[in-house]
């Protein structure tokens, strides 16, 4: 049992709204990007790769967003439709915009980087107009991801969607994921961040990221509670907030706290981790599980997605997931 | 008596954000601007202009801004400090920004037109951090006006000075006064102004607006209760609908509502008049008068400055708002 | 008697190309801008006071150009017709593009500043496709000023005027007049600076106009003999080069130098000297004058534009110009 | 024996400027890039090309360009050095900006595209004041290619490059390369190509880039004799026109003309013909052949490159160019 409420007629279990980019992970790992030859490409993004690990575990899941009218975007629109993602909802830009890629580095699983390419891309296009209402009340779920906000007109695209999963009753779910390529600064971040937690029944962010968003507000001494407590004042039914290899806890309304722990594994690099701990999380949220039990899920999710070379593409399915829940040692943080 | 409370201890009455311009009014009238040949400078933008109003009428008034850094930013600092009004506040921007201009042409009273330089303009380079809390703290009210919701940072600067205000209780005045330039689209307009007014206590704009910010999230059938009522289910204590030459309406959260009427007047132009309505009204609303009795104090002052060359200058003092009510004919729309 | 050529059989004498905008002159003098109420409009920029200069003098002028689709444009555009220049090669812009605007301070004779508004302005909007070459080919003589390389695509459409020029056969004029609002930076200044002079017959700037061009290229101990010899081992025909106070001098391919003098006048602003130089000077040397006697025509006409409140509408009619020949007082530097 | 004479005494054969990039080339040929899934980084962009075409033959060469402060950019600067090339004119941009990408999509040896990755590159920031006049003047040549005159600062500093150039007597070759993209639109494209060109000893191009310079300055009936005399007509000794698989057409100032041959070979794919072209031929004349064995030289190197998977990687060394040209059957086109 957990303290959302998702309207069972509904066709769509889960919509993501976002960021679709290309990960090129590099094929040599354990050295400098520098010193690396070849990459393979996979679909990457935040809300792109929770709504991969989401459909990979059954849910009925759609897609907001918009890609580049070049091979890069075609290649991830079948991408997702090769995993059951509905693509009404996505877009092509005809403005030449690219899409955005992220080239990753491995030096070692706890030094790993990126380098970003974020100009003129596609994502960052979506325009409100392009989001549609019909759409989104067919769905149970939104999902929402920092990103998006970054850049005109995709920001407004999200308060646009979000007054439509407010309008027809969708629990929404925010993923903070900031990353600060594409922002002005931080005060421009804190702004938007705070504006559309207001709107959320969930919200999903590291110690650091919640920090930045109360710094502009001059909120001091603000421990783990008093966030939580903050946002339950506004829409929010259950605050999870992370702390790194200290794990993360999850806040609800009710003034209960839940911990959760990690399950061992090995880890190939760091990427990911947070995308597949949210899809699993959701998934069982979404799925009766009480919240103690759905973040295991997104940690099981986790330590199988760190252990192999992508981010989407290895998200596990739900027997993969399962099976790795009975099998794996899971230790409390 | 009206629905509004202040905190009666604080040293400011109000606090204006935002746009600090430069009117160049034509000083041949009654022609296109192709043939009149002199203008006379006058210190505008619609904040600007009801602080004017306001401090005439003996509120202590202070500025949220921007000037550039050349001889019209100076000029514009130093007419508010001529005019009693408190411009801690006031920012000088060091990017190179100019002051927006606003030439005015008067082809008859009923025929005028504003043509607009907004770019690279100081008022919307006010960031967030140069929006500060204590200075926030010590005003009773704050009044926004949505050019200021423009352009970013502008825009953040605008939603942090709205957090502070709530944070200590200041009683937010909104006035919609939608202008199209510097705006990308309608689509973004609505949603920053849909945003904004969401944590405002009074909200004052034209039918026209109202169904500007609704249109975007498909309200239909949007008569002047609806939309008063949906404002009321935030924080809003009052919202004043107009209806150009048919009058205003204001609605307040218990039921009743309101209508204004018309002091007749020799009309030179009518630029000005929203401007000089607000800053009389908001008086009104700050001194204890009811709302009809405010919304009078509005139409007066209004009927005097659309009869004078100027928006900013023409203010009256107290005095001559008073004794223009005695004196004039108020006729209810 | 000079070393320039003119094609006497067609019908235009001089076509100049370039930035037109409006001069907002304080019609209050002798003090800071900050205290100064009224301004009277006028037509302004450089390449637009020297076209105005030469119809007054009786010369057949066109103007290649671009103005704002407003009444400012069209306000510059009336008022060049009905100094009988042609205007079919000016362009309206359909961008949104304003006209530019020059706010003069006049705080003493000598002591003189402008506030420029120089963003999103229509004559730096004209576009090489605007350039008429069939107009250029009716042109004995092409007038180009600096400014109007500052941007694209303007930079671009002064050289295609270049090259028709060349083509066919027209004097070139360059009147450096060096601004440096709206450049980059020095460096981008002096590129096209110099690949612009390289193309031109007659070439006028100050000593530190040619310094910046000259800086670039390492060129150094410019004095104004090497300075002008460089320019003869391209096109130039003709260089002069002003030394502010102490007067200009002219040099000639055939090594000969000419020094101007100055008429005693009332000095009211020091705006507009250069301009109404150029536009006598270039008659004198486009109707028989020799050089130093067409230097003498240059400095008459800008003792009585500097003496009078505007630049544009203080040229002299060429009337005027010869008597104040007549009864002034010349002195040599 | 050829026109063109080199300053044999100093110590740098050839320096290029301009594009440094990297190629992403599909690893999977025959296919459409929507389903390829790995690809190999090369360092590219033309000028880069043929300065590591120059160095493979042995010549000595440098470059002045600008790469990005991340792994991309150190990747090409330490592939240039492995390859012999001094990269003492290889700037570090510090603002942020990327390293251009192509991503080659290998349809068929016929079918060939690229996906290039152009917005906020390195290469394009290169600044006038960071092109070092000492530095040119140690070289034989320099080599300029078009893509680099696409934007501001990089072209500024081609054009102050060509002036220390000549100043210094380096000779000059023009690989005209125009790309579309990046450019504004043709007539911007137009102007730079000519004025570049008009200081060039040397220039290389297909028919239809010569086409583009010459439209804009409405030249009719342009053949490839007029085209060649046009430029003779300013410093070009030798000009160069391409007619695809019709071959190419070298003509010199005293009336010659020379028409090259084909190599046959295993085409893979068709990028990186005209650089192995252009590296090699310009080998041929700075190393005393006449024309026609020159382009000979061109002709095998590009035989030798299209049949490999890179560009730059695949440039030959002297032996294999010369053992090529020994056993590969040529063909007059």
């Amino acid at each position: 049992m957990n303290p959302l409420r998702f309207n069972q007629v509904r066709p769509l279990d889960l919509i993501a709204v976002g960021r679709l980019c290309i990960d090129l992970n590099a094929n040599e790992t354990n050295r400098p990007m520098e010193e690396t030859r070849t990459f393979t490409k996979y679909v990457g993004g935040s809300p792109a790769n929770i709504a991969i690990g989401s459909a990979r575990l059954g849910q009925k899941t759609g897609f907001i967003g918009k890609v580049s009218d070049d091979q890069m975007g075609r290649f991830i629109t079948n991408y997702l439709e090769k995993n059951s993602i509905d693509t009404t909802g996505v877009k092509i830009d005809r403005t030449g915009a690219v899409t955005g890629l992220a080239f990753t580095e491995i030096k070692s699983p706890v030094d790993c980087s990126i380098l970003m390419y974020r100009d003129n891309v596609a994502d960052l296009k979506l325009h409100p107009s392009e989001v549609d209402e019909e759409y989104i009340k067919q769905s149970k779920a939104l999902l929402i991801s920092g990103t998006a906000l970054a850049k005109s007109p995709s920001r407004e695209a999200v308060f646009v969607a979000l007054e439509y999963a407010m309008k027809h009753g969708l629990t929404v779910f925010f993923d903070l994921d900031y990353r600060p390529y594409t922002w002005t600064d931080e005060a421009e971040t804190a702004v938007y961040y705070n504006l559309a937690a207001e709107k959320c029944d969930v919200i999903i962010g590291t110690r650091e990221e919640f920090d930045m968003m109360e710094k502009l507000l001059h909120i001091e001494e603000a421990d783990d509670q008093n966030t939580a407590s903050r946002w339950f004042s506004y829409r929010a039914e259950l605050v999870v907030i992370k702390h790194g290899g200290a794990g993360s806890i999850a806040y609800t309304k009710d003034g209960a706290s839940h911990r959760s722990g990690i399950f061992r594994t090995n880890v190939l690099k760091t990427f990911g981790a947070g995308d597949s701990y949210a899809s699993a999380f959701i998934y069982g949220l979404m799925n009766g599980q009480d919240v103690s039990e759905a973040m295991k899920m997104g940690s099981a999710s986790a330590s199988i997605v760190i252990s192999r070379h992508s981010c989407s593409d290895a998200m596990p399915s739900l027997e993969e997931l399962l099976n790795h829940m009975d099998t794996a040692i899971y230790e409390l943080a």
